[in-house]
């Protein structure tokens, strides 16, 4: 059973490896995939991404990280996965994950969304707020790898620098 | 009985048809209702939008289209209406829409809300949801009508052409 | 447009009489209907309940009060309604009131649930709240008409009495 | 991989069977548990139950009913599975489905749950809703499987019996 | 400013003592208040539950137990407390929360509920859970203080022996 | 105790005030806190807004307004607070409180969030909803106060101005 985990990854956090370890374990192969989305500003390219993607997730053997165009039904029939896999957490969350879910259900009918719940204290973590945090220069040790802080760090740096 | 049902119909779907067919059994007459929203950018205009609710909708007889400058309220005494018709369907929704709710008791107490549920399938469909899967190139049939498919193809396909 | 008003009112609340002063603006003839219930015990009898109806809601001319047995949707066709009233308020109500209006959709495809919102003020108002404080001995008005509260007050005296 | 299906399957709808279907799609082997539960009175004993399952599940040759006593965690260790099957839907489930999977990570770490999404169109069913349909002599079709509906007729009738 | 933490706490959990430990830098004197309820059952009487609650949080000074009859805005304004204090976590929770911080502003508009989110990994932690799992002979440990448990295990050693 | 009360009361709402008298209470000093957020674009300055915070509470001794730049624990700490103040009003907003609490947590151990409720009358209001009910013509009475409905009429008069 192969699964892709869908995702921005803006930067990556701690509450996504968790997920990502707990999905390791359940299916034999897991796609970590960050959709091209050329309309969407992110802070990182998606190679830089898909380099923290790959530092961070290097113990894994099962796991390996890619990014994608288009529709994802079309990219997990490519990849052979017959399943989705996200976390959920808090409620708003929820519904938009059910969307999701049930879209992609429309789109392809033999492709199900699977969904694990992060430890209990990542529950409130998302990239946004890290970026927020990082911005106001607050500390990050616990909500993102330390080779992701290095780069998240640089990147505001260089941000606030061309501001003045 | 005079209903409003407002919304942004960018473009209608078949959650807003399934509605609206609801609507024109409980109430006598019902009006669909597009804000002009100069600030707010949309994919069809105004006029485009009038067009693709006057064709999906005219199986209806007590049912018509129309396009509304400043405050519901207004619209709604200008038009002796004395309800407005939402749907609701996922928590987020939920929110938003009693939100909108009291403001518009706030505003004119004498007008009443009245929600209803589109069909369970239809739950997790939004305008928003078919531009994105339509400028992804995914499949629509089953989310909006033909005649509207086939304008959103062409209004997407010229998009997608000036882009090159 | 006859609509059917559901609910146990064991005792009606100012929150129910708001709702049925809304719903009496919008239908023809607004039905507040008990439904008989010998596996459910209440602290008052149907008769009880639909005599303090009939006295709260008697300024509204197409309003009244009936009890019914089974299903909902029979006791509707019965009356020749088209629709069912219901309030919504706070989110476990909602889902709730989602799921039996799907159910009565599933039992009934002709009958449509029609959702209203009760004054802000009784966001939180409920009858098992109402017997709550009554049975502690605390304030009731605002919470309900005077003559559900002399009623409740005489039954909850009883009650304790025959406790000891 | 095995996964555990926990439930009351008081009685099974096509809601537990869709999500069984789905399961058995994801994992190499799928255990529908019935918790044995002397505090909880049912409508069906845990054999018949059991045996419902049982022909409902036939078709699919990785499932297999099973009940239960003590810890799901327990049970899951015995059986050699290192996932539990849960169905999300509305948000009242949803909140009782983060804590108990919360629970059973805190009593058994190695243990995933895993959350699918049903049909859409059983978003809103559940056995207590079938019991009390069934109780007020409305229709079924559609929401269980026939083998069980005779099965619930016929209870139901004996019930009803017994009361005159 | 005295504030009341009211609740069942049967028993006291970790959940508990990490709100009353937030609330006893908060407030100058917090009273943490067991409502004599003879309708509902529990499983320790109220002066074992004031007894664990006393034993628990012997080291936060400006902290005791006591148990109440009546309306918790009476007890308030006898003890002369201004606030309530409660725990919000889950939605389920929440609007229930709500509802009862409505009611009690309802009675006495003086007195002031306030709230404060337990630490993440309590999000899902209650007293029905640790009665659940301890029934069923599951670990506690991490759930609430080792004084409680060894109470809980003898408890319900009772109870099954007292079945046999 | 101090407490911190931060958002971006663009403009302050009655809402906003009803929280403050209720903050005022509890705590022994309140500061009405505004973010300086560069990149979000505002209605008015940060100084139009310090001054309409200080009309509107200029009756509560204990509380004054500031303007804070970085993180809210580190201005927080600066001011010798040991809360924030937060109002808590429907769910969505409810979940981002939480995250918000969880990461100042995070962030600064020792500082507490404290939710209250707004009266329900306020509920749905926001500062956003006046923007727009403003904007469309609509009448503000009873939503914000008359000192903030002057300021918002003008600013809003000069900007239709400049668009034509």
């Amino acid at each position: 059973m192969i699964a892709i985990y869908p995702g921005s990854f803006d930067p990556p956090t701690n509450g996504h490896l968790d997920l990502i370890q707990r999905g390791a374990k359940i299916f034999d192969e897991l796609v970590v995939a960050i959709l091209r989305n050329p309309e969407k500003t992110a802070l990182f390219t998606v190679d830089e991404r898909l380099e923290m993607l790959r530092e961070c997730t290097g113990q894994w053997k099962n796991v390996h990280a890619e990014a994608f165009d288009g529709l994802l039904v079309d990219f997990a029939r490519n990849r052979g996965a017959q399943a989705v896999l996200r976390g959920i957490r808090a409620v708003s969350d929820y519904e938009y994950e059910l969307q999701m879910a049930w879209m992609n259900r429309k789109l392809d009918s033999t492709l199900e969304t699977v969904f694990m719940m992060p430890a209990a204290d990542y529950s409130y973590l998302s990239s946004r707020l890290v970026r927020e945090i990082a911005s106001l220069g607050g500390a990050l040790a616990g909500f993102i790898p330390p080779s992701v802080e290095s780069k998240l760090r640089a990147r505001l740096g260089v941000k606030f620098h061309s501001h003045r």
